[in-house]
Parts: structure tokens; C-alpha cells; sequence
């Protein structure tokens, strides 16, 4: 007779009948589902809580969609692959957790965990998609063809929209400073000069509204 | 001197020294990201909450890219749309919320407000990329083509998924029955039959294990 599971008795992949590698897609796919439990710096819009990165992945693919007008054609006729690497941007977070740009100690001692937990966690999937999209998240971080570049501009530039549109509240919380967020600008602008001026607009306008500390 | 913004007094778009175009794609942004405010049946894995609708988006995109070897060539050549399509076709539930589809007479009853959200919410944009999204989730909608079938079996797929590897507790809460599932296993068949052996072995042992009634 089967044994009636709990919520913490989880089912087993290893059970299906199914191939190994369709076995490794759907395990993938479960670990993967844990994003929805890590929690953001960003708020939702209302600001009753943190947006998770789950959610942060999916607005920030949406975000491509909608500005994709702003990226050299070389990249909008790769649109797949920055969809790709959005989607799979923050995935270390199921076992590293967030750790907030803006920390930058933090940032640098967690390189380290965060390619363990890559290595783990895109390991999961058959060999040839592990390695394709270990690539991928590997392309992200290093930020040098202009695919990541427009990757990165956008993972910059959505925070400065959601807190911007939340009116300010986690910047005021933070005591985020005008020259912070430049600097934010500033790497917007050296990854994608065209989203420049749409980031610059939404920093400028919190400074004036007083969003931003002095 | 600027008025200091309350939580419920969000800074306005029109105010951004911005292009017109630009302004809409922004405004867009803002008003999906309420997504993140629809819960849907859908539990997160440790059972604490409902999964809202941006985070099944997301997790819908990355069960895309994972199962893309499954797909027909000629979709997986058109992974971008697949994406993108994924990425947007929750967006009307911003105005009408998640109406489940397992129930069928709300199913019927919303999709005309289904529609005026879409105009509205696609609307948005400027019209070249209104058009162009609103005519992708149109296409989603009548699942006639192979990049919208291939989509519409993921989309009933990723549940099935969700709820066994949560222990099936939705299931049980809500009394499902093992012919319901194998219905839904029939529409991934339908609409995909390369993905129809990974519905098939969720639901068998979904069955196996107690998890649906008889």
C-alpha cells in the first residue's frame, strides 16, 4: 500500500518512469521553483512585502520585452538568449540566498558559494543543457558581450522603476543617497548607453521628489 | 518645493522628461508589475502560500527553456516567442485576477473581461509594440499555432508539476480527481505529445501515491 506523504515527505523524481534526462529536467525545474522563497530588497508595489526573485526574474524578462526597441539589432535577434539568461539570472539564490548590490563586501565573499551553487544547481539538468545554461549564467556575471551587457543594464535598471514607482519608500527606509543611485545610473549607462537616459529620468525625478538623501 | 510622496500617492510617468514612447513602455512596467498581487491556487513548495501569478510566469519560462528538447524544431527556432509569450499571458489577470481553469463557467464568463484588460493593459505601450504583444497573447489564447500549442502544454503541464511536488496538498484540499488530472494530461497530449508522457507519469504517481480521489 503506498504510504501517504506529508507536506515535508516530498515525492520522488527518482520514482517516475520516465528517462534519466527527463527525470533531471523536471528535478531541475522543482530546486528551481525555491526562487519564489527568496525575498527582495524591492517591494511589491503596494509595499506590504519584499518581491521575490522569482518574481523579480519574470519582470525583469518582461522588461526586456517591452525595451527591447533600446538594444543594437545584434541583440534583439538574440532576444532568446537574453530571455534565457534573465530567466536563469538569480537561480543561485536558491541556495545562496539575495545578497543586495549594494553590498559590496558581502557580494564579493559570496562569489565563491554563488559557483558552487550554479554548479549544483545547473548540474541538476542533463549534461549538454547544464553546461549550455552554466554558460549562459556564467555570460551574466562576466558582462562582456553585448547580450549580458544589455542583460545587466536592464537587472540595474528595473530596481531604480520598481523603487522609483513604490514612491521611494525602501530608499527612504535605507536612507539611499542622490549619488548612490547615480552610480546606478552610471552602470547603466556603461552597459547599455541607450537605456541611460530612462534611468537618469527616474533618479532625477526621485532627487526632486525627495526620495533620495542629499 | 516637491511634496513628499505617501506610499499611495506613487509618482507620475507624465513627469519624466522622457519621449512619449518611452513613457508608455514605463507606465507598462509599473502597471504589470501588480502581477506580483495575484495569488494563484498554485502553492509554493513548503505549502506557506500561493504562488502569484508573476512567479508561475517565470517559473513557466524556465520550464520552456528546460523542456525546449522536446519541442518541434521549428518552435524551438522560435524559442523568443515562446518566451515572450509566456511572459505575457498572464498580464490581463492585473485587471480580472486568477480565475482557475479548472472552473469553467467563471472560465467563460471572463473572457470578455479578459479582453477589455489586454486592450487595456497592452495599450499601454506604443502602438507598434501594443500590437505586436496583444496579437502574441491573442495567439496564445487560440492555441492554434505550434508556438502557442507548444506554450499552452507547458502552461497546463507546470501545475501538475507544482502540486505533486508540493506532496499534492492543493490536491487533497480541493478533492481533485484522477479524472481530472488524466483530462489535463489529455490537453498536454493535445497540445504537445512530446511533453505527454511527463504529465502521464506525474499524475500516475500522483494516483499511486493518495494524492488525488479515486
Amino acid at each position: 500500500m503506498p504510504e501517504q506523504p506529508t507536506p515535508h515527505d516530498l515525492p520522488a523524481i527518482g520514482g517516475l518512469p520516465l528517462g534519466d534526462d527527463d527525470r533531471r529536467r523536471l528535478d531541475f525545474l522543482v530546486a528551481a521553483h525555491a526562487l519564489t522563497g527568496v525575498q527582495r530588497l524591492n517591494r511589491v508595489l503596494d509595499g506590504s512585502r519584499g518581491e521575490t526573485s522569482a518574481e523579480h526574474s519574470w519582470h525583469l524578462a518582461l522588461t526586456a520585452v517591452a525595451l527591447a526597441h533600446h538594444a543594437a539589432a545584434e541583440v534583439r535577434d538574440r532576444l532568446d538568449e537574453v530571455l534565457q539568461m534573465l530567466v536563469v539570472h538569480d537561480i543561485v539564490e536558491v541556495d545562496t540566498g539575495d545578497v543586495p548590490y549594494y553590498d559590496t563586501a558581502a557580494r564579493l565573499a559570496i562569489v565563491e558559494a554563488e559557483e558552487r551553487a550554479a554548479a549544483r544547481l545547473f548540474g541538476l539538468l542533463p549534461a549538454e543543457e547544464a553546461q549550455r545554461l552554466h554558460a549562459l549564467w556564467h555570460e551574466f556575471e562576466a558582462a562582456e558581450t553585448p547580450v549580458a551587457r544589455f542583460a545587466r543594464a536592464l537587472d540595474r535598471l528595473q530596481p531604480i522603476l520598481v523603487h522609483w514607482a513604490g514612491g521611494g519608500a525602501v530608499w527612504r527606509e535605507r536612507g539611499a543617497t542622490v549619488a548612490h543611485e547615480l552610480a546606478v545610473v552610471a552602470d547603466v549607462e556603461a552597459f547599455c548607453p541607450e537605456l541611460g537616459p530612462l534611468a537618469r529620468a527616474l533618479v532625477d525625478d526621485a532627487t526632486r521628489a525627495g526620495m533620495l538623501t542629499g
